[in-house]
């Protein structure tokens, strides 16, 4: 947990979890280290402004079901669950309207809420997600990101289409897995780390390029000089960004999910608007069309275990955010 | 040819087509036989009604352009090419809106004008389809129907749904390969014939089950109770039909490609404004955007070759429509 | 109230309602005639099968808070509400997935717990939807109805469409208002009775045609031989249902609302499958999305005022009932 | 016409046309000034590299057909006619997949080939759109840039929607009258003329605010605090396109018209992603879904007649082109 304001996790016992009326405690089987548990880890400005110690940070899990509160009718002790992370109003337009990804009083697992890097958490009836047995741990707890890059891929048909992929992390690997799982034509994934392309073609990449060679030119050789039908941001990276609406065909889509530390100028004219480009801003899952979708990429064949280069002891939590710093690892897997 | 009215076909000789000026001329490499060129063989009343002999047949194709009019611009000698069989007016509502399928005034091939059961057919330019030499002749001549069947599966998403196709004649199997290569999560097939769900099996068919078991019933084990996201009726059976109703879920989709040969009383009640369903009819292919995700599918790795029973010489074309007649057949493909 | 099994209702003093944690007390400052109240207090075969008395009827309505249990935080004393009148389960996959309107577990207000023909009724705060004071009451009280025709016409785009609205009972007099709110072109609408034709001039029918006359002829007439783009099915008459798929133009839109009470016999091929159309079944509302968009339909000008034909005391509510089976009425609203 | 390179236009006489094969000619009876032709008239960079003088200018137009090519179907002489300003290709990947507009190979009326600044101008038949009479020609020559801003605003549903539309230049004028006729719930517009926000609550707007006022605090005021629906940017002033991103709610929609002179910075993080917002880039006309969509809003009651503020004769083209530079008109219509 974080203990205290500063750098650093600390490792403590604290009282089992008991669970309010709507609540269900669980016991966690694995939980994952996301960029944003590696952002409170190093205390950076965002950090500092957001959480109030002490907090139990990870919002990636998966575990069973050991205690119900009075209210709860849904799920019971013994059932297996991962968690949506986002804990919503259910009263806002959003809310309302099925677009609870984007609800405006939200709160997160792991940041507003104790989370799951612990031996159980407590969490609402409302954000749990029952999981086939048939998933192992260690990849039932990454639904929650995985959600992520189904929610960015499948905005819109990907089937047939020709994709690319900017940005090889954990949310670039599960968008270039899901795509070709939904049958895309074409799939050319780029980054900066050989390594991480080399992960990219163990997930289906039909081509992975490094951000300095010259992606445009081999995309327009890949596809007849058409450019690619759908582009997936999941960098960050102002220069993968610029990518994306340059390698897309006119009337494609772009889906943007990686997250800028800085201001981007766009070209809009150029860029989007001669082009006619659909682009979709892209946050957390929408609750629960993804989560259905994914369960049933799962059923399909989707194959995410090359993402997971790491499984540790929830203990050794503090070499898993080494790996993360260093770049050299696809997911980090904590079991508790 | 069709040379005469009455039943049967006649291998003739006849000159060698010249080209409009926008026409080009093809060699043709390898044909497919359609349950439509069935019923003009056996001239039952619908053929009567619609084919003015003498007409050569033949709508689902695949060959070598040889000669092109003096205004094509788009194609050359050597290009390999398929056809959209539906020669759209290109002028009426549905043509300059994006839906030249139901075009109003629309001619095909083989039916209004002759067709491909030949050595070569002439062709307007704007019905080739530019087709890659990496896809065998006999897998390449079925685009037009394979197209009927990406049509039907892809009016909205399939990825990651549990899917439910009535029928296994070759429309239905090449539903369930798109469905498989798409994503699906779950597919299951209904025939009455054991010889064609045994090929819906070989296409990617999750359960492959006989018309008189108790489908509704295998579907909710299957489903946890929830019925199919999605129906596609390929066979025209009324019992089908309703079975495709009674199967998905509230909200769900049917879609209607299988012809029936009479009314089908319909309880719109409890079958479609209850469950709050969305039905889409579908004829032909999108005009070229169908061609195009198909064109993907087959890069995606779409395999459609058990749907091949059988490979002829275009002289043995009256063994091919007895094939047809048994039932004991996927697709029959000629070569001239 | 409904007090014993068997026709009629009576009048009847009851305690006033307490509200559930979750609940809210409203005073009913109008309520309105529905269809099912009429088959309810004729008390035939459907109402015996489904209501078990004593209960108190009604499920259109408006009122204000009068009392909120102790876990309402969304509204207060003296809001004013109308109601969603199907209280949703919140835990199946159609209420997980923005689909409530087909859950699965629903119950409805005045059919399966007490509704508003009534001083007082007390509702869950989910049901509740928040009314501008600018809406009088016998028009606030509408909503529930009139969201079914605002859920029908908006299942697609309409701004522009030419359209057919067949019935013009209280749904299809809605669909009529919202559809010219809505910017369509032309709207041709049918009803057997001359009264309701009338009432569909009032609200914006550019043609109010008698069921017998050759309606499609005229709408070839009106629009340039091409048919309607949208259909509205608000009727359950099966020849409505037939006038719908043969006036729609090849690659349209059917929605169908009206509730058959037998099987209607279809010709799939040339009503739904060559002409390429999409069909909705329509049941209910989208929760809340139809209730927005209600919301802003009436800030556009939408008005539903020559719908409502009489408005009578809550105690004779025998005469309403009478103007119902009669036919000469649209809307008839109480107030207790 | 342009007769040399350099600033201004001559005015001269030069042959009739003759059409080609399948194009008509057609008597102009009116065509208005765009920005575009502005720019030409002044002879800035873009038109220097554009533009190959001698060239007739004008793509807005409206006129009777007194030819036709000998080819020609679909148009007889006599008829009246606006034009497409797009000649599009028809055999690249947009032009076959309903996406003409963004063909890669289209031209344009009046810059690449002889425009509408004439008494006679002759065009390709495919982009001919037949006009009702009931239009009056100054309005009917409209229908080109009123087509760009009915694509704007029904990329999506506006019907019950609040929105925001930031330029009241003639295309924001537009945008307004048709989000207007479409039954927008509220509609607030800004610009910095007070000339041109006069003209705005003519067309229909709810609120029309000077550029430098609070705007957002007013959305907010006027929204129950959630922001607008969609927002449209018509004026291509990047604070235009911020305030944009800013005043829509979460899961809204924002379309960019408005061509942007220099790079905009956007916070793609808080502007887009966070928010889930879908965006399009806007350019020309579907081809002729908007057309369709734009004759059926006329009918529907779509008044524009404000927006044209001044008629002239076509020799005091001048006038015309000092009125727009000044900022003082809406639109300029000339009559040959």
């Amino acid at each position: 947990m974080k203990a205290a304001a500063g750098p650093g996790l600390e490792l403590r016992s604290v009282p089992d979890p008991t669970p309010a009326a709507d609540e269900v405690v669980i016991r966690v089987k694995a939980t994952s280290l996301c960029g944003t548990d590696s952002h409170i880890y190093q205390w950076d400005d965002w950090a500092r402004s957001r959480i109030r110690p002490p907090r139990i940070l990870g919002h990636e899990m998966y575990g069973e079901i050991v205690e119900t509160g009075r209210s709860v009718t849904a799920f019971k002790v013994g059932d297996l669950i991962a968690a949506e992370s986002h804990v919503t109003c259910g009263k806002c337009f959003q809310c309302r309207t099925g677009n609870a990804h984007v609800c405006k009083n939200y709160t997160i697992l792991g940041i507003d809420r104790d989370g799951s890097f612990a031996e159980y958490v407590s969490l609402p009836e409302k954000v749990c997600w029952r999981t086939s047995p048939e998933i192992p741990p260690e990849l039932a707890c990454l639904q929650e990101p995985l959600g992520n890059s189904v929610h960015t891929v499948l905005t819109e048909d990907v089937t047939g289409h020709t994709v690319l992929v900017t940005g090889c992390g954990p949310t670039g690997l599960f968008a270039i897995a899901v795509a070709r799982t939904a049958g895309a034509a074409l799939i050319v994934a780029t980054d900066v780390s050989e390594y991480r392309l080399e992960l990219a073609r163990k997930v289906g990449a039909t081509a992975a390029l490094p951000a300095q060679a010259d992606v445009p030119g081999r995309i327009l050789d890949l596809t007849d000089g058409e450019g690619v039908d759908d582009a997936f941001e999941m960098s960050g990276h102002p220069s993968a960004v610029h990518l994306c609406f340059r390698c897309v065909k006119n009337a494609g889509r772009v889906a943007l999910f990686g997250i800028p530390n800085r201001e981007v100028p766009l070209d809009l004219a150029n860029e989007i608007i001669f082009k006619g480009l659909r682009i979709y801003g892209i946050t957390g899952r929408r609750i629960f069309d993804t989560w259905y979708r994914l369960g049933g990429l799962f059923q399909a064949g989707l194959d995410i275990r090359p993402v997971v280069t790491h499984t540790l002891p929830l203990e050794e939590f503090r070499t898993g955010f080494e790996l993360i710093h260093s770049g050299q690892c696809g997911k980090v897997v904590l079991i508790p």
